[in-house]
């Protein structure tokens, strides 16, 4: 770039919120603030609706000491949106940065993002408007290709994780009602959130017991068969549910009144696949289930935010106001695994077009074969991501006292 | 008593589980422990149906580790159980007191388990048998006599606290969609646990915007005229309800699809009452709404625990079994406020009978005049209960650029 161009840097956050994407702005921030190749550093209110309307902030008016506090503050503090943009609106975005002498843009975001971050920087080179573009990965989802994880996820995992162990102790200790329950978790199209409840399970038979993920059609009948073998076994059962499950013909679990046999399973209801299955239980095999639905708390808890999912946000922002610097442009930063044990990760660079509108599915191998639990290989994958082990929770060991009295009848 | 007679402890949980219930239990075992005037230490499986059964385990076997790491356990870790109990059920549990020589029985648990336990109290005495019967009050629902509050309130409150805020922050970020928020909270009868998501509210706008109680009926057209206010002045909404909502006939909102006018609100569902009001208010005010319903996780979740709550809940386990050493019997701990700020409390005992079956219920003077929200008077009572502030997040000021270009339209 020219030496006495104006080089102001714009940041927006995108799609929905998560625990770490103001960690990833708190060190796109702190990072600027440090380089001397960065003048103006301004935020865009509510995404990139914020750039399409020109309303946009000053950050470098804000206390530094808030900024360090982004990073420990959830949800998305510049505010986000879901717009799809037309042509048009290219167009505008361009004006926006000519009059704010924007020359480095940083969005933070998942797929759709990325597309229309790469937009964006295509646009300008075609108009040879100096731009870098660099895309920050964000998604609780975690279906950004070639980055080995996304910010987001690790704490999404770990929330779930301990959610499940905790409601699973709450399930065991009640052994007379509820011995059913149902946790309905995030994640419409794959089974990355969903599979993360297995991540607390601290035994054999700890919960979670069955894991049903948006990769399978879910069957009614094998759903009953599974639940009632469980419940055989210990007399509860913790089940995880992806809010995404479909039938075998393709329909939501919980979309229209005819999603599956109504006549044999029992009507069907609004409300979730959670609330759905609830029905299905009791009604089939007439024991009481009742459903958890964290909802958008799962996406946004701080307090079970994952140490080493807050850090790689931070890090990612960093890494791109660095790399924008260095005249990279056209890409996404991504985390890539380094060491397993102990874990470690680098970041890298990918171009946006590989990333964009693309989605990483849930692998095969790490789903089991009776299609009601993942696997080894995800609880590998997964583990390092929500910041080692849990706190460990106390395990009495019950030794019975012999029985003085005849049985009580 | 006899300075010859064994004198066994037996403690037994009941009831739902709560994140604190096992300090008390912890509480109760470390106390033990340390008094020469307690032979051996059981604990009951599963409640009174562990002493119905005999099944009893030996917790001088556990490790000293383990019990005083069941002081971060949640849950119920000896198991609960809700049951009735006949009169024929009454002279059993003596025979099994007599038959393990248990002089200490020690019940933790709601104004149920408080008749029980006085019950058994009567009985013992009208047949000579030295027993010494002390409640230790546990119940996320608050709703015990005469103790200032009960143990597993302060942790459920915490959790709602911080999953109110986190989730209002979500539904600030994205403010193109899901803009109705409704959060579904435990607390049938009484809206004590409700009205506990208002204390992480940390702004005028901030979340939560509305809160209905149980003890007032949800009028659909004001609900409805609520929420409009509130969305017209800041583009979101997130209201508050507990699960126990009713009607002005005195149906519960979820339970029949004939609750409320179904031709002018739309069609109810089963599925909780969170989801009823989510397709009232998208069926009325054609906003998008969601739910979110912790269900069980929110009087589980040891890693939003009150520091207050726990410690509070060791104490009245430690002093349970102190008092009924010292001769107490027939009555339970409760907890007294003895100064506001810094707030602190101290221990006193109630006769059981005067617990047993009663429900403190939440005052006329802690719900506003709208019968929309909490007064002061509430956050007052219940903010040193949650263990002190939350931890702040980041407020960004905002300060916004001004405009170089026409406005886009």
């Amino acid at each position: 770039m020219g030496e006495n161009l104006t080089r102001n840097l714009l940041v927006a956050q995108s799609g929905g919120p998560t625990a770490v994407i103001n960690s990833s702005v708190s060190g796109i921030v702190a990072e600027a603030i440090r380089n001397e190749r960065v003048d103006d550093i301004y935020g865009a209110v509510n995404g990139i609706l914020g750039v399409l309307h020109e309303d946009l902030v000053d950050l470098r008016l804000e206390d530094p000491s808030c900024i360090q506090k982004l990073s420990q503050t959830p949800s998305a503090a510049l505010g986000s949106c879901r717009y799809k943009l037309s042509e048009r609106d290219y167009g505008r975005l361009l004006e926006v940065f000519m009059a704010h002498n924007v020359r480095y843009f940083l969005c933070a975001g998942g797929n759709d993002s990325m597309d229309t971050a790469h937009k964006i920087a295509q646009l300008a080179g075609s108009r040879n408007y100096e731009l870098r573009v660099i895309g920050v990965p964000k998604t609780v989802d975690n279906d950004l290709m070639v980055t080995d994880h996304c910010p987001g996820y690790g704490s999404v995992a770990r929330f779930n994780a301990i959610a499940t162990r905790d409601s699973g102790l709450d399930t065991e200790a009640i052994y007379t009602s509820d011995t059913i329950k149902i946790i309905e978790t995030m994640g419409r199209d794959t089974g990355w959130i969903t599979a993360s409840t297995a991540l607390g399970k601290d035994g054999e038979d700890s919960a979670p017991h069955l894991i049903y993920l948006p990769e399978r059609p879910l069957i009614a009948e094998t759903f009953l068969e599974d639940v009632k073998n469980v419940y055989n076994r210990l007399g509860r059962v913790v089940i995880c549910v992806c809010e995404g499950l479909k039938n075998e013909r393709g329909e939501f679990l919980a979309a229209s009144p005819k999603e599956i046999d109504t006549d044999k399973f029992g009507h069907a209801q609004l409300g979730g696949v959670g609330e759905f299955l609830v029905d299905l239980v009791s009604k089939n095999l007439k024991i009481k289930a009742r459903c958890d639905k964290p909802g958008t708390i799962q996406r946004v808890s701080m307090v079970c935010a994952s140490q080493v999912d807050l850090a790689e946000a931070y890090q990612v922002g960093q890494l791109a106001i660095a790399k924008a610097v260095e005249g990279e442009n056209d890409k996404m930063v991504t985390i890539i695994r380094k060491s397993e044990d102990p874990y470690e990760s680098e970041n890298g660079l990918v171009e946006l077009e590989e990333v964009a509108l693309r989605t990483k599915r849930f692998p095969e191998t790490f789903i089991n074969k009776q299609s009601n639990y993942v696997t080894d290989a995800f609880l590998k994958y997964a583990g390092p991501l929500i910041g080692g082990p849990l706190p460990e929770y106390a395990h009495l060991r019950k030794q019975r006292l012999s029985k003085q009295l005849p049985q009580y009848v």
